[in-house]
């Protein structure tokens, strides 16, 4: 079975990390393929860059889907940009790593919370479980207030923060399990399970074995009506992304 | 991997019929385990039927649990009877059918419908969907008029009636998959999805996937407050449930 | 007119209080009948002990309706165990305390809070409130942290926490209503009323007034559906509570 | 106990009608005062008419909560006008129609249908089942088409018209029990309840009971926020209606 | 183009502030008709209040509607008082100011937060905010805790008390944009705006440009169920307020 | 007034149309401008269709800003496609057709019915209609089954098709308006506004008039955390769209 990762952002540190933890959970018969797309944005923060990051991952599917035999794909940024233009791309499974998460969440705890990177992806997160019918399972976003790539350069300060944020998750706003709502934290939830004492979610993590699950199960992506392939049409630019815009048509 | 599936209710050639399908579907190092308790009725189809069950079903996650190393539960019937339970009685991930059915569809298609058994149990599976969030995914809850054991008997009939409101389903409330609404229907699944050219899902075979996928994940449900252990305390009756009521506590 | 009224634990302490505070409420000429079930934990805290009372509920209905003449029927634990089921069972009208208080407080009020015991019968009490319809009238739950038979045991310190969320309810939540979330805080509906100066329900009065005005009203139960009688059906176990599972059906 | 029943509108054959209905059912011990209010239309079908009722109704309110020692107040009109400001003004407990024939039909069925009088009325019925938080429980609001004083004059017209929709509600829309949205329809309710096989509730005959319930039980209509009296203030106008905008304050 | 706006209370020097703000912002060939009904409170803060108001307000569009050539109407007070009336007896459009300000807010921020008068009035602006489907862009209403004429006599005190609330909606609830909850806070609009870093709506400066551009748009209120013209029909007294209650129908 | 409309897709005929009925229906002194992005699809009738026009539109926004002095934004395309990423590079008011039809839907009827292109992007239009707040006033979304380019090569076809679906959407749905779903139509509604005898409203002009009001008004987008500025970061690709992903940042 190959699964393939598409990390939106192009930094490819990141595409590694989260290739690593892919391949220490996947079976041994799995082939983990991790990729950052050709396009896009360093990090994945705000509206803009997730729609920068969206066409990249749309080719990475396409050439996943036509030249690469891939199984399924997981696109592994926490608002799960372009997760349903992919699903038009392709009928093998796609997953968002915010959407297996939230699933895994809801089978093992009544109520989660969402450690969240900066305030002003709150919507972007809100709008998500909205979309997602998980409202009435989620407690609380709470934000660190520190910056993606900060993580990366203070791994201590990042742990400190998401740490405090998940204490007053549990205790004030009654979460019963944790959700890491970023890529790039899952390095901290094994440490973060043991010191806040509840389930800690990584969706990287999530979403790989229910990638696995759902090519086991033998289950396609529907094509009756919202995520039937595009039309062939003229698309003009994207020419740099090879072919987006040219081939799917 | 063990895997523990609970029939909750007592006909046994449906336990059998289950345990068969979920074995052509698991891992080769997953061993199925498939039972129905000691006690409750022969099929579920009413809230009487459903409570009379679950007390049974305590007792097999008990078992499960301290007696039998399963690594996994799975509630095979659509109702979820006992779920929110079970999930008190043991640390280990437990799954609902009709959960699982749900978990998958929403990641394969924007909208499903669920085919049923009677209309008695429409509030049955409404108040599940709402529950479970589902509210937005779901297009239409279609009964059959036909009952349970019915579909054993006369399965050209089942067929025809579950197609018939599967094509309803699909072209006049919005369906872009369908969920069957009942473990017993689990055979029909193949042959439906054919005829109605949309995903079809069975709970069982769903939930085995996502049993075996949250076992690799290693995920553990949380203790935290919902689901924590019942307290020791003293209850009377049961006895015929080997230590239901006796030992938990 | 002849109500009865299930205790659905076995503390026939608790089953007396009810009684009595019922029959200081009931007109002269409605008899008061006040039962635990046969079978179930002596205190009602988390889903196992909710599920295990439910099956001699049912069988209290099911004599009441078919050996003792009852005109309406009152579950008397506050995550109304088991009411759907009863419906099944009798054409009476059957009610839960939590359905009655509910009822009653939106009448008299825009916004009540509930005050319940522990933090980990908030999910059930949550979802009762969603399933009633009762969200936007409820503006939090607020536990106590005390267990239910503690204040049987401790009622000082009991009213004290009771008083003091009742507070908070009422100064940061926006309640304008308080709702006593066990039928063990019955004695204390009064005292608090007066502390906090805003309504203070119980549920058991609630429901008793409630009850005779349905009997009054002559309405019975929709058995068009959802609450149709059970289907004649094998039942295993159960033997001990006198007919359930053998005799409904 | 004395009980007020206010009709909304002027048409005293109506509140008559009321009367009778109410006293047949209300104990020998109620004591039924029904008015009109000496302001107000004919008869209400819009939002005009509800808000040309409400000054006359408060004045109704105010003369029987300081005047004729009134225990509990009924507004007895669907739309249920003017009820959040009549509890203002009283600290009785006040009931709408519309809310007590929702809160009976919530409690001895899972879902109900309303049938209304004109489609104009359709948002205030919409809105109203919204605001009581009972969207979940009705499956349809239906119209016969016919206006309100039309079924005072050709009563077997409206019959008809009332079972046709009533039957529709039930066959499509999965009612299982049918709400009169309209204060006029109390004289068909019997003969529908036979023909329908489902139950068929009032709105006067529900108010009746659930206030004489509410006196009992001696609770009063909470006055910490929402429904504090009116501050005193100059208010212009209304004194041909005696005293409203004079007295309250 | 005419626009009329009705403050419906009867206090003039608020009617006059109204009057000037909506000048200074209306187009050089806009006419501003600004009045105050002929019945009424002398100021909105409760139901019966908002009630009283109305009688007035009909009448005033229906003269603006049949005698004086209006183009659209405004409804200035915060709770829309009498609004889905005044959109049967015109078929101009017909604006609320609170309706206009959540209109303007949804568009220039994803949440607001409303500061209101008195704790009195929540329910009445918490029901506004969800029947305008605005309840998750709502993230708080939070009140002042001074009364609407409070703010004329101490503007400083007002300006104060508004300021706390509007940071304390800023920083704990989320708030992104502020609006003011009442016609007689607009001169604070511009300073606080300037303190607290948001934008800060007022609902009449909002209200005067949406009706101008639905006036240019050309679009008319539907009339073809829930806003057609009242039926004629037989209405007693109001007959100090002209014609309401004699000549709509 | 300079208002800028982006046409989201490369046919400039549309582009041309959208232009001159803006232009009549715009102030004399406002100056329209409309474009179709340097990148993007001939239509958008699927999510790839909607994630491929987005970087182009950031682009015609970000040029707006900050070379052509332009002070409101349209997108106009019924998705409203990257709506909340515009209001990110810019503090000028950002309007998506949808969201503006919707807006001014609700204020002149209760119900509106959405006439839609295809049924493929009925999800788009359902999860609109909902993350604006408006699903209860949508009666319906209703396809007519024809592609975007079709009503321009077979108008007459186009406009029976509307006409068939709009007449379900008002007798069958309840709609007391209609929303035309797709920028292409503008030119249908007037004579589908006769024919239906409700008001059909279109989301280019319904935009225009708004955003001169938000113009006249001087609101600014709330820069406080969701709709701030992007930060600067490296981004990759999209070096044919000039700017974007360099000069934001």
């Amino acid at each position: 079975m190959k699964i393939k990762i598409i990390n939106p952002n192009i930094t490819l540190s990141m595409t590694k990390k989260i290739k690593n933890i892919a391949e220490t959970l996947a079976d041994a018969k799995t082939e983990i393929i991790a990729v950052s797309p050709m396009t896009g944005p360093e990090s994945i923060e705000c509206y803009v860059d997730e729609y920068l990051s969206i066409p990249g991952i749309i080719e990475e599917v396409r050439k996943g889907d036509r030249e690469e035999e891939i199984d399924a794909f997981i696109i592994a940024c926490f608002g799960d940009p372009g997760l349903y233009a992919a699903r038009e791309v392709t009928m093998k499974p796609v997953l968002g790593i915010a959407e297996s998460a939230i699933t895994v969440a809801k089978i093992i705890a009544p109520y989660f919370s969402i450690l969240s990177v900066l305030d002003r992806s709150r919507k972007i997160t809100e709008d998500l479980v909205a979309n997602y019918g998980a409202k009435s399972f989620c407690k609380s976003i709470r934000s660190t207030g520190l910056e993606v790539l900060e993580f990366e350069k203070n791994p201590e300060e990042g742990f400190k923060a998401l740490f405090e944020q998940g204490k007053q998750a549990i205790t004030k706003d009654g979460a019963e399990c944790i959700i890491l709502g970023c890529a790039g934290f899952v390095n901290f939830a094994e440490s973060l399970e043991k010191e806040l004492e509840v389930p800690v979610l990584d969706g990287v993590k999530s979403s790989v074995v229910i990638a696995e699950a759902l090519v086991r199960l033998g289950v396609k992506t529907s094509k009756k009506n919202s995520y039937k392939s595009p039309e062939k049409k003229i698309i003009k630019g994207f020419d740099n992304i090879v072919n987006v815009g040219k081939m799917f048509y």
